[in-house]
């Protein structure tokens, strides 16, 4: 047996037994037993050493934002996380990496009940690509259209806090270099979300090119008030002045906090069933476009691009 | 938008509707209605260049080759394939590459009704992560565990043309070349076989490294006659000794044939529904251990070493 399989026999032996695994890791693939009445929720992301994560990047972290960025897609649909996939190629079989690799990801499957069911194991340049599968009743998912004007477009937790970690690279304290490296999918708000949003995505690349997405979906237009971006603590102390750290939560990217847009007399409803706060930051409008205002008019124009990824 | 926004604009646009799609390609994850009664199979392999597939290989058999490995995970099981998500990394958006690997994938997409659902395109080093999704009815599967004393191993098609192409380089002949860098994966055969077979597995390998795992998994022995192993005219044309050739066949690997263990007096059965030759190449019996005999008594042992890939 060679190290790669050794590998894969690692892998096997932490997937714990999991609801609907007929069968797991070790035949030519996995079998998987539905649940009646809902759809499947699929989605696939790559993580590319030195592209969207830095090479000095702990294994655990590694491990934990290949899966947390799958599940964050997952959240965007309103799914409820069920199996993945692991793709991992590796330069070298070097066990405590994998370790911690598998240590950051099981940590992470386990809070939202995902099991791994397969993958593979091949040599080549740091790279991880996990498969995401979740479910949702059937119709019940949210999409990137369906948007309506008049509706409130809302974000999960703060925005910015990753962009801020990785501006400040090593300095960055623990607290939010944990929000760049371990992002919490908002799996638990995408399930309450999705009984009152008419559309939802998550944020990766930024709100100003992200939201884009649901007005090209929705065809509609949006206005974003700048000075209700949500902002944590620690950014507030580091960016004070407000069009600076506007643009930093409009055009960082890494937050995978979602977006929303909903009738504006359901966030009441909407934050007394939520584990994580709920800030409406603008409005849908008919007007094609994407204007962000602060007291004083217009501050950042739509051309500003959304984030490119790590470096 | 970038270029690889443009890239996954182009992969959305070949994407036909399909059976079970709710929601394709552009949205924050796929939606897929999967057909009652049936288990889900799941599967996920890597290519990267230089170790799976040679540099010079052309863009449309990575496409096909990159689907087809995934396809006859499927195939062993029995599975009938669905949709397929992919994970491309490329150094660079050239656009002549892309439009080859993406009829490539298409060619081979479309005769197994696989639809793409979904994915991710990512710079750096080339690198095709495929995720594919089958169904079979529930409990039908094909497995590597439930081989039984008595039953002939069977394989499909024929073994080591792929081993020669790839030993011959340059100067292989365009339909040995083929069988290397377009694999046929063996779709209609499994499912077929899942009527009849015991244990099955897709030879990615090689005979003797891949049927270990149907050992291993069904606690079972097994004799391979090597003179019974299928040839092509052009193996037994370039490799005529019995010994070399059957090295090459037991041990070499890319064949993405299907080894089946079955009942002997399912074997007529079989071969009057396949669409490809079957041929018996051994027996399962008590005695653990994988024999390789020909005419004259132990010819190889079973500690000669599966392939490990390109180069």
């Amino acid at each position: 047996m060679d190290e790669f399989a050794l590998i894969r026999r690692y892998f096997a032996a932490l997937t714990p037994a999991g609801a609907g695994v007929v069968l797991g890791i070790g035949d030519d693939a996995a079998l998987l037993q539905a649940t009646a009445g809902s759809e499947l929720v699929v989605t696939s992301d790559t993580l590319v050493a030195g592209r969207h994560f830095p090479a000095y990047s702990s294994a655990f972290d590694v491990g934990w934002k290949s899966l947390a960025v799958n599940l964050s897609d997952l959240a965007a649909m309103g799914a409820q996380p069920r199996w993945f996939l692991l793709a991992l190629t590796l330069p070298e079989a070097d066990e405590t990496w994998l370790a911690g690799f598998a240590d950051g990801l099981a940590s992470l499957a386990r809070r939202h009940d995902a099991v791994l069911v397969g993958g593979d194991t091949t040599r080549g340049p740091l790279s991880i690509t996990i498969t995401a599968l979740g479910e949702v009743p059937k119709g019940t998912a949210m999409r990137r259209s369906g948007a309506q004007p008049g509706d409130a477009i809302c974000v999960t937790g703060a925005l910015g806090d990753a962009a801020l970690a990785l501006q400040l690279g090593a300095s960055a304290d623990p607290a939010l270099r944990a929000r760049l490296d371990r992002p919490e999918p908002r799996i638990a708000a995408g399930l309450v979300l999705r009984d009152l949003a008419h559309a939802a995505l998550d944020l990766s690349d930024g709100l100003l090119g992200d939201l884009q997405h649901i007005l090209d979906a929705s065809g509609v237009g949006a206005v974003v008030e700048a000075q209700a971006l949500p902002a944590s603590p620690q950014l507030l102390a580091a960016v004070p002045e407000l069009q600076a750290r506007a643009e930093l939560q409009l055009t960082g990217g890494d937050d995978y906090e979602l977006c929303i847009c909903l009738p504006e007399k359901a966030i009441d409803a909407a934050r007394a069933r939520l584990d994580v706060a709920l800030t409406r930051v603008g409005t849908i409008v008919n007007e094609p476009g994407l204007r962000v205002v602060n007291g004083e008019g217009l501050t950042i124009t739509p051309s500003a691009t959304a984030y490119r990824h790590f470096p």
